[in-house]
């Protein structure tokens, strides 16, 4: 069995384990391409490698196939979203249109989310809006892995902001990250590698500085960017924590430690005092503002200024966000994505489940 | 002459300050009010101890006293602002009731400056939102002291993100903070005390990490909240080119290196692609997503769990994002607000050249 394969072998494959569940048509389309972004544009963490988890999230009756996603509280700029437990990579896409839809009508759009589930990569959402020469925003909050600032307990999720900005000839600016020094995917590379973690990244069970990059399994937590209060880690616990606010108490999700775990076999935790996981997206029309082209043209300055800003000796290049992303997009799209053994495997096990074959 | 001030004193002679250098009597109070919020809650860089600098902004004709602040592009939910070069503690506020009055229309509002000046603390225009149960949110770009992830170059301000986030029975959330690591005013504390610095603070004007707080007047850079790219510096690039873009792209301000620098004798930049310091405000009603008592009590709830998180042995307390400067404003409301003699000099001579008296 190969170990590289082309997008559209994986999306698929993707596709089909969907429709498999039970999904519309158009649901599982939306649902492979949310998932498939992640793959693309090389966050392994969060594309095909997740695809049976999202399965088992389906099994275990935490996720709804055929869910009646519904607008249940607005205004002209704002809304509600009810995601009826739907899969959250398609309970996203679905908020991020009415937030573009809002902001044709008015300027901007803003859409909160309740009863929702792991939505894949923020930025492919955040995304959305620049083909409408809009501003795109997402947000999540996700289960609790992350200590703030002097504290033992996990209370937050990684809770990943995005911010996509158009431009005119440069490409866009697309920035997608995690409010945590550095995610879980990165400590699991660690423990493969039997390396050590640098601090920062993860304490102990105590709350103690720690370079164990089993820490976390440990009964450890995440830590806030930042990682300590010396180097700023009260700013990356107020951002997930703003993030969480945004995602679930405007909308009546969970929050802190009640938000639901992804993984199927983890218990859910008790009293939850909301429905689902939360997001939050946002829209912002370019010309809500100023003249388009004087936006673009201003944008595509700033970009070409800062690519050109001196680098330090020994670095090739001052990066504008996305620019990473992007360039792996374009190499996976002709030379094919390539997979871990165990993500394979995985794949092939799900595959003999519904009678799909990976190819 | 004492070292403690009350309140209304130094607000008195600040706004006296402001009348003298030609200000109505209404901006005067609001610049005055603006201006003090950042003493009395303990930001103690960004209050008084910078009077002296707006005026030689003013001297230099970098500031106009009689500002003619003016929408020149909106939607219902958007509207562009030119602040005429006044005062930026004039314009913020301005800036900020006009996010305000479109969420009362149309569920959230957002304003994005140009051609503005310092606005002070971010938070206390954040702020402004809470009294009309809205979440507020500010932010500014300022002018570079921060390098890029891989650059030697200064291309950033602190760019300072507040969010205002209002609760019921317990008080609002407030997050205000630079997007680096530390702010250039705890390099100050160092160098008197003659003290070692963090790493990830700043680095050499080689871009080599460094512990000497003079590093930034030596030709280096502040770096990003992160410090280094192993410990998420490019999240940290992120969030300021956000507020950077927010705030000058979208209005037309300057933005990047171009931004205009507070001391008044520092040469302005050349060839600058806007005009003045760029702000960006947001207001967002509770009950544009649910009702604003369902909003509250949630709030709350979020507010004394994360309250009660267990803390690390030898920690009082986990804080929410805001205490500090709230306990800070009930301590020196009541006890006075003392002032380093080099800034009680600085404001007397101040007072000596217009007249006025400071007590």
């Amino acid at each position: 069995m190969p170990k590289i394969f082309t997008y559209q072998q994986l999306f698929s494959f993707s596709k089909n384990i969907f429709l498999k569940i039970g999904c519309s048509e158009s649901d599982a389309q939306i649902a492979a391409q949310s998932l498939l972004a992640a793959d693309i544009k090389g966050v392994d963490s969060h594309g095909v490698a997740r695809l049976s988890g999202y399965v088992r999230l389906w099994e275990a009756k935490r996720v709804n196939a055929k869910p009646e996603i519904k607008i249940i509280h607005g205004t002209p700029s704002t809304a509600t979203v009810n995601g009826d437990a739907g899969l959250g990579l398609v309970v996203a896409p679905f908020a991020m249109n009415i937030a573009i839809e809002k902001a044709k009508q008015c300027g901007t759009g803003w859409v909160s989310v309740k009863n929702s589930n792991h939505f894949g990569i923020a930025g492919a959402h955040a995304m959305m809006a620049l083909q409408n020469d809009m501003i795109g925003i997402a947000m999540t909050n996700a289960s609790a892995l992350v200590a703030p600032t002097f504290s033992t307990e996990k209370m937050l999720g990684t809770n990943p902001i995005a911010v996509a900005i158009p431009a005119g000839e440069e490409p866009p600016f697309v920035a997608d990250f995690a409010t945590t020094t550095a995610a879980n995917g990165k400590l699991e590379i660690l423990q493969r590698k039997n390396a050590e973690m640098p601090t920062g990244w993860a304490q102990t069970k105590e709350g103690e500085p720690s370079t164990d990059p089993h820490a976390l399994k440990s009964g450890g937590a995440l830590l806030p960017l930042g990682g300590d209060r010396e180097h700023g880690s009260h700013k990356g616990y107020a951002l997930g924590a703003i993030v969480d606010i945004f995602s679930a108490i405007l909308s009546g999700a969970n929050y802190g430690p009640w938000v639901p775990p992804f993984p199927a076999y983890i218990a859910m935790p008790q009293n939850m005092p909301g429905e689902g996981v939360g997001h939050f997206f946002g829209a912002m029309r370019m010309d809500a503002f100023r003249p388009a082209a004087d936006f673009k043209l201003h944008m595509d300055k700033w970009i070409q200024r800062f690519r050109s800003a001196k680098t330090i000796k020994g670095e090739k290049r001052v990066y504008i966000p996305g620019d990473i992303e992007r360039e792996m997009e374009e190499e996976r799209m002709q030379e094919g994505i390539e997979l871990l053994q165990p993500v394979i495997d995985d794949l092939k096990s799900l595959g003999e489940k519904f009678g799909l074959t990976l190819n």
